[in-house]
């Protein structure tokens, strides 16, 4: 008998229908004599439309308040799947992300777990019942207030109360199949991966890959738990992430995935006195606003005394960036500004890479017998980004695919994890 | 500086520009210098969504998760309406009924409150914020599970928690401008009390009186809060319910106003054998259906050794009461049921009547000049009730009005609380 913890997204709890559905899908893990913990989403639109609500009656709501008024969402859908599931012949028990435990931070709309004590969930469990807890949310440790996690919350929420629980699998239900070799919406032949590091999901979640959060992902790799990711309209099994690179057999893939993203635009600021302390006045001044910046890419000076400083970061901090950015020229003294929001960035992901020194530059020959221009390149120990033209973007995806054998046409691909082709 | 509370209904926060028009009308509170504590109801038809969809899902929603689901329909109006008082320059933070120290028993759907504990509150109030509690909920003391007080549930929330904060008011705001001497409807001179006693308010709420529910009245009875009953669309003054029968001066009114109700039947019981302990089998059995009957008439039987018993209850639970009667007809030895949903009950109620002997046949002169018949007829020490045909309602009302002096066009009429005529 294993303890599974499972999440369901808003997509699959949209309305009535599918509600009943997940509480049979539930039933029948529970049936199968495993304990169930559940965590589910709000249905469907409903947080947009309680974010519309918001808007009216204020230009701009109190965060404390936003995320009261937010965490409804998930109260109406748990208690709507513990009344589904009761009625298929269950026992279940709904519980607030307070009552279940899940203490966090005090930072409002955004806030990190610190802890979870699910004494609650253990008694219902220990009880025979079904827990379903509600994602998204906790409660802060200070001010005792309701508090959300942000974007993937649930999922986050799920794997935490997974390894607060000791379960033997965190399986998050969504609507795909798993983790692909590439987004199949532009690479028809992508395949589905049987299993990736966490390291490996860490790169692709940081890369775009959106099948996975990456605080979700941080956290299955510091608590140990699989996360089964896979689909609520079907039975197959999707992805597991699991184990550490360290483990893996040398013999196994060199690369596991392409990602993209086309959520970015690129800054530069042109004509920086290269004298020391004029890179920090800039980065401090963006982060100042709050803006995560990603790439970075800064030319040596030669001979003029000045130097270019190229970075990305998302589409939406774009304007706040350039407004500070300007606000500081005189003082930075640098010549000019350019903001460009029509690129790609490409990610090439896998394990295999650390012991293959071969990688990138078949990375670069891919790219170049595509005419695919790279503006700029950043490198981890298993990945390879690169910035190109957005109108590039999905060339640039299919030729890495194809270059580096993750076609399942071929037949003969090497994937790591590829063993349920 | 006084402290106050005031309690919006669903009606007053209706929408977008309800929960502004409220948070205004707050603000005016609070600028006055006052500090205010706001219960509010979920927001107009919001709760009954919430049950289609629970019907969806389920034919017998568990009590427990229907309660975690209706709960978030006061959520959603107390995080809105903390976001609009914001937005007009206050500082406003809301509470969950669990986070106000709202503490009932375990009853879910209909729970008791036991306990208010509002140590959140209180220093919201003492921070200068205007605090916003959900209405109808609380936590049960015994299983820590959240409970809705039922029908009526934000009055007493309100009214409890007036009493727990020491409040110097609580004012319940509503869709009426207050309590009348009659239905205005159905007697168009009908007058706006000023006050009115306690006791003559759970008299008219347990005469169909509909401004306040009974509960409410009598917590406010218990802690001696004064209930202020007034228009959420007029600043005009209503009516405050306060002060005990026993203050009231001698020389003031003996009638407070003329209660109906159309929503009761009558079951007469024919040929119950007259022997020691058959009442008390059909009352039992009743009460094992968990009808809450009103009336009882039965006639001393005569020389047949045979008595007929007639009682008044819910039309929403004549069906049950008869069905159950009908089972043990051959074991209680009655002859026949009749069942009858054609009646009214109306209901003269005044604290001066205890001292004015004549009341009762001032009423029946009334009645019978006006050719009405009464069927049933029941007394307290500060009302007398009368069931009616309930086509003789409407002109049964009107009648009374007139005969003890209750309408306003006259001028001279002696209300007690008619101060402010």
């Amino acid at each position: 008998m294993a303890l599974v913890v499972q999440k369901y997204g808003g997509s699959s709890v949209a309305d009535a229908e599918g509600v009943k559905r997940v509480a049979r899908r539930i039933a029948e893990t529970r049936r199968r004599g495993d304990d169930v913990c559940v965590v589910v989403s709000a249905m469907g639109d409903s947080t947009d439309e309680l974010l519309d609500l918001a808007r009216q009656v204020s230009p701009l709501p109190p965060a404390r308040e936003l995320d009261m008024l937010l965490t409804s969402g998930e109260r109406i859908s748990m208690a709507l799947l513990a009344m589904a599931i009761a009625s298929v012949g269950l026992e279940a028990r709904s519980f607030t992300g307070s009552q279940a435990g899940v203490i966090t931070d005090a930072v409002h709309g955004r806030a990190r777990i610190i802890d979870v004590t699910p004494g609650r969930i253990r008694d219902a469990l220990d009880d025979g019942h079904v827990a379903i807890v509600a994602g998204f949310q906790g409660v802060s440790q200070t001010s005792k207030d309701i508090t959300t996690l942000g974007r993937g919350g649930s999922d986050t929420t799920a794997v935490a109360l997974a390894a607060a629980l000791d379960a033997d699998v965190c399986e998050i239900y969504t609507d795909v199949d798993g983790v692909f070799t590439a987004d199949p919406r532009i690479v028809p032949t992508a395949r589905k991966l049987d299993t990736v590091t966490y390291e490996e999901m860490l790169e692709l979640a940081a890369c775009g890959a959106k099948v996975l959060m990456l605080r979700c992902v941080e956290y299955g790799r510091r608590s140990g738990v699989p996360i089964h990711v896979r689909s609520s309209f079907s039975t197959k099994p999707g992805t597991t992430v699991t184990g550490s690179m360290e483990d893996l057999p040398v013999e196994q893939a060199i690369i596991s995935g392409v990602a993209h993203d086309r959520s970015e635009a690129k800054i530069t600021v042109v004509g920086v006195p290269d004298s020391p302390g004029k890179a920090a006045e800039i980065f401090e001044a963006v982060a100042a606003e709050g803006v995560n910046i990603d790439m970075i890419v800064q030319n040596v000076a030669a001979t003029t005394g000045r130097t270019d400083v190229s970075f990305t970061l998302p589409k939406a901090d774009g304007a706040r960036a350039v407004e500070r950015l300007t606000a500081i020229q005189e003082h930075v003294g640098f010549a000019q500004l350019q903001y460009d929001d029509q690129i790609g960035k490409l990610s090439l992901v896998g394990a295999g890479m650390r012991s293959n020194p071969g990688v990138s530059a078949q990375f670069f020959r891919a790219m170049s017998s595509a005419g695919v221009n790279m503006e700029m390149i950043s490198t981890s120990e298993i990945r390879i980004s690169v910035v190109t033209r957005a109108d590039d973007l999905d060339l640039a995806v299919r030729t890495l695919h194809t270059a580096f054998d993750l076609d399942s046409a071929d037949g003969e691909a090497v994937v790591y994890g590829g063993t349920g082709r």
